[in-house]
C-alpha cells in the first residue's frame, strides 16, 4: 500500500498530497514543523511536541486556529489510516497561500500536513532505527544565532542543518555545528552529549541551540539515575577527548556516537544505562 | 484569464501549479530563487540575475541540469502564455523530492517553478509599482550571517526576512536589518541607500548582505554620473540622519524613504537623478 498522508484534515495517499507553489512554506520555508514518534500507534511525549509546535507558531505569528486535539486526531487518523503500528510521523503547519509578498497577513489559512512512515519499534527488545553508532564531524556552516531566528523554534528554514550534512566527508554522517562563538551547540538534527569526569554533558540551552525533546527525557532519565548532569559552553576538543559520546533525537533515541573528526570516541556504561533506561520508559508508557 | 506559471517546463494555470509534500522546497525550504522584471516582454539584466542563480544553486549543491538557455525559454513561455508585457517574474529552483531525510543527494530531480504577475510598466512615463515612499523601521531581528547560511544565496529560506517583517508597527512597511555586529545592512527584501555629504553611502558587500542587482546597476549610474559613492560600515543614525534615502530591488527600482524609525529623511535631488537615469536605461534597453 502507497502511503498515506493527512493534508489539511484528508487522508491521501502520498503521491497526492500536494500544495501549491505559491504557499508560503515552498516560498519561504515558512512554517513550523514537530517530529513524532508512535509506539504501539501511541504518540511518545505528546504534550511536549504539541507545546513546542504552539510556541514555534507563536514565534512566527502563526495563528493556525487548530486546536491540539484536533490535530492529535489527525496524526491518530494517519497512523491508523496506514496500519501502522511503530511509525515516524511528522506535522507540518505552514501559513499557506496569502496575497501580498514577503509580510505576513494576520489571517491564516494554514497548510496542514502529517507524515508517517513506518519504522523499527526500537526497545527492549526490537532493533534501533539506526544501523551503526554516527560518525561525527566538525562543519564549517555555524548554527544560526537566535538574533535572526529564535533558536527554539523548528521551522521549515532548515537550509542551515543541510548545509552542514553537505559538508560531511568520507563515512561521517552527521555534522557537529558551533554557534558564532565557536562554542559546540548541536548536531544538523540532534542534540549531542558526552561523558567526561564521571558526569554526563550536553550544551547549555542558554546558547543557541534547539533544545531536544528526547533531550530533556535524557536529562530527566540521567538524574534519576544518580547521573551527574552538567551543561556548559564546550569546544569540539570536549567532545573528541570524551570517553563516550552519544546524540539524541526523536527517530533516533539515543544513538552512540563512534568517531568525532576521525578520533575513535564510542560508547560506553553510562551511554547503555541511559539507553536502556530510555527503552523502558518507551515499554513502561506504551504497553 | 487565471495567471499562468511554468511547473518543470509546463505551462499551467496558476492554481494547478503545485508541489508534493516531500519536496524538500516545501520541507526545508531547500532551493533558490531570482526575482525577476520584464519591461516590454525582456528580462532586465538578464545574465546577471542568471549568473547569480548560478551561485545561489552552487552554494546549495543543487545540480540541476537545465541549462540557462532552457531557463530563459521557460521563462519567455511564461510571460508570452500570460500575454504580459511588463510583469514581475519570480523563478525557483528546488532540489525537489528525494529518497532519505535532511542530507542532500546529488542526484537532483529538481523542481523548477516559473512564476509571473503583470505589473505597471514604471520608466519614464509609467507610474511606480510602489503607491508611496518607504517608511523604514529598524528591527530587533539580526540579518542572518554569511556563516550560517551564505549571505550572497538567494534562497528559500526566508524566514529572517518575514520575521523581521512582522516586527514592523503603524505605517511602517520596510524593515532595516542590521547584522550580528550591529552594522546596517539591508532591508528586508531591499538594498539601502543614503545621501551624506554629497555622496551616496550604501552598506558595504563585504558585510552580510545579498548584494542586489538593482544595487549594482544604480552604483554604476551614480559613479558614471559623477556622484561620489562609498561603501562602508553604517549605523541606522546614519540612515536616520541622512539627507535623503532610498531603497533598491528588482521590483521596485529606486524607492524612496520617507521616514526613519518615525524621523523624517524623504527623497531630494540625487535620488530623483538617480531614479530618472534608471528609468532612461530601461527605455535605452527594453524598446
Amino acid at each position: 500500500m502507497s502511503p498515506q498522508f493527512n493534508l489539511d484534515g484528508e487522508i491521501v495517499p502520498a503521491e497526492e498530497a500536494t500544495v501549491s507553489v505559491e504557499d508560503r512554506g515552498f516560498q519561504y520555508g515558512d512554517g513550523a514543523f514537530e517530529t513524532l514518534r508512535a509506539y504501539g500507534g501511541d504518540i511518545f511525549e505528546w504534550e511536549a511536541h504539541a507545546d513546542r509546535l504552539d510556541r514555534t507558531c507563536e514565534a512566527l505569528s502563526i495563528d493556525h486556529g487548530i486546536d491540539r486535539a484536533e490535530l492529535r486526531e489527525r496524526i491518530d487518523e494517519t497512523i491508523a489510516a496506514n496500519e501502522f503500528d511503530d511509525a515516524y510521523v511528522k506535522c507540518s503547519i505552514t501559513r499557506g497561500v496569502q496575497p501580498g509578498k514577503l509580510t505576513p497577513d494576520p489571517d491564516v489559512d494554514p497548510t496542514v500536513v502529517v507524515y508517517a512512515k513506518g519504522l523499527p519499534r526500537g526497545g527492549v527488545d526490537g532493533e534501533s532505527v539506526w544501523d551503526d553508532p554516527a560518525t561525527l564531524q566538525t562543519v564549517k556552516t555555524r548554527r544560526m544565532p537566535d538574533s535572526a531566528i529564535p533558536a527554539s523554534a523548528k521551522t521549515h528554514n532548515y537550509l542551515n542543518g543541510i548545509l552542514a550534512r553537505a559538508e560531511l566527508i568520507d563515512t561521517a554522517d552527521e555534522a557537529l555545528l558551533r554557534d558564532t562563538e565557536g562554542a559546540v551547540v548541536e548536531g544538523a538534527a540532534s542534540n549531542v552529549f558526552f561523558v567526561h569526569d564521571d558526569a554526563l554533558h550536553t550544551p547549555s540551552a542558554t546558547r543557541d541551540l534547539l533544545p531536544g525533546i528526547t533531550r530533556r527525557v535524557v536529562i530527566d532519565l540521567a538524574e534519576d539515575a544518580g547521573v551527574p548532569v552538567r551543561t556548559g559552553t564546550y569546544e569540539p576538543s570536549d567532545v573528541r577527548e570524551a570517553r563516550e559520546a552519544f546524540l539524541t533525537n526523536t527517530t533516533w533515541e539515543l544513538r552512540p556516537v563512534d568517531e568525532v573528526d576521525g578520533i575513535s570516541v564510542g560508547g560506553g556504561a553510562v551511554t547503555e544505562l541511559l539507553s536502556r533506561l530510555f527503552d523502558e520508559l518507551v515499554e513502561e508508557r506504551h504497553y
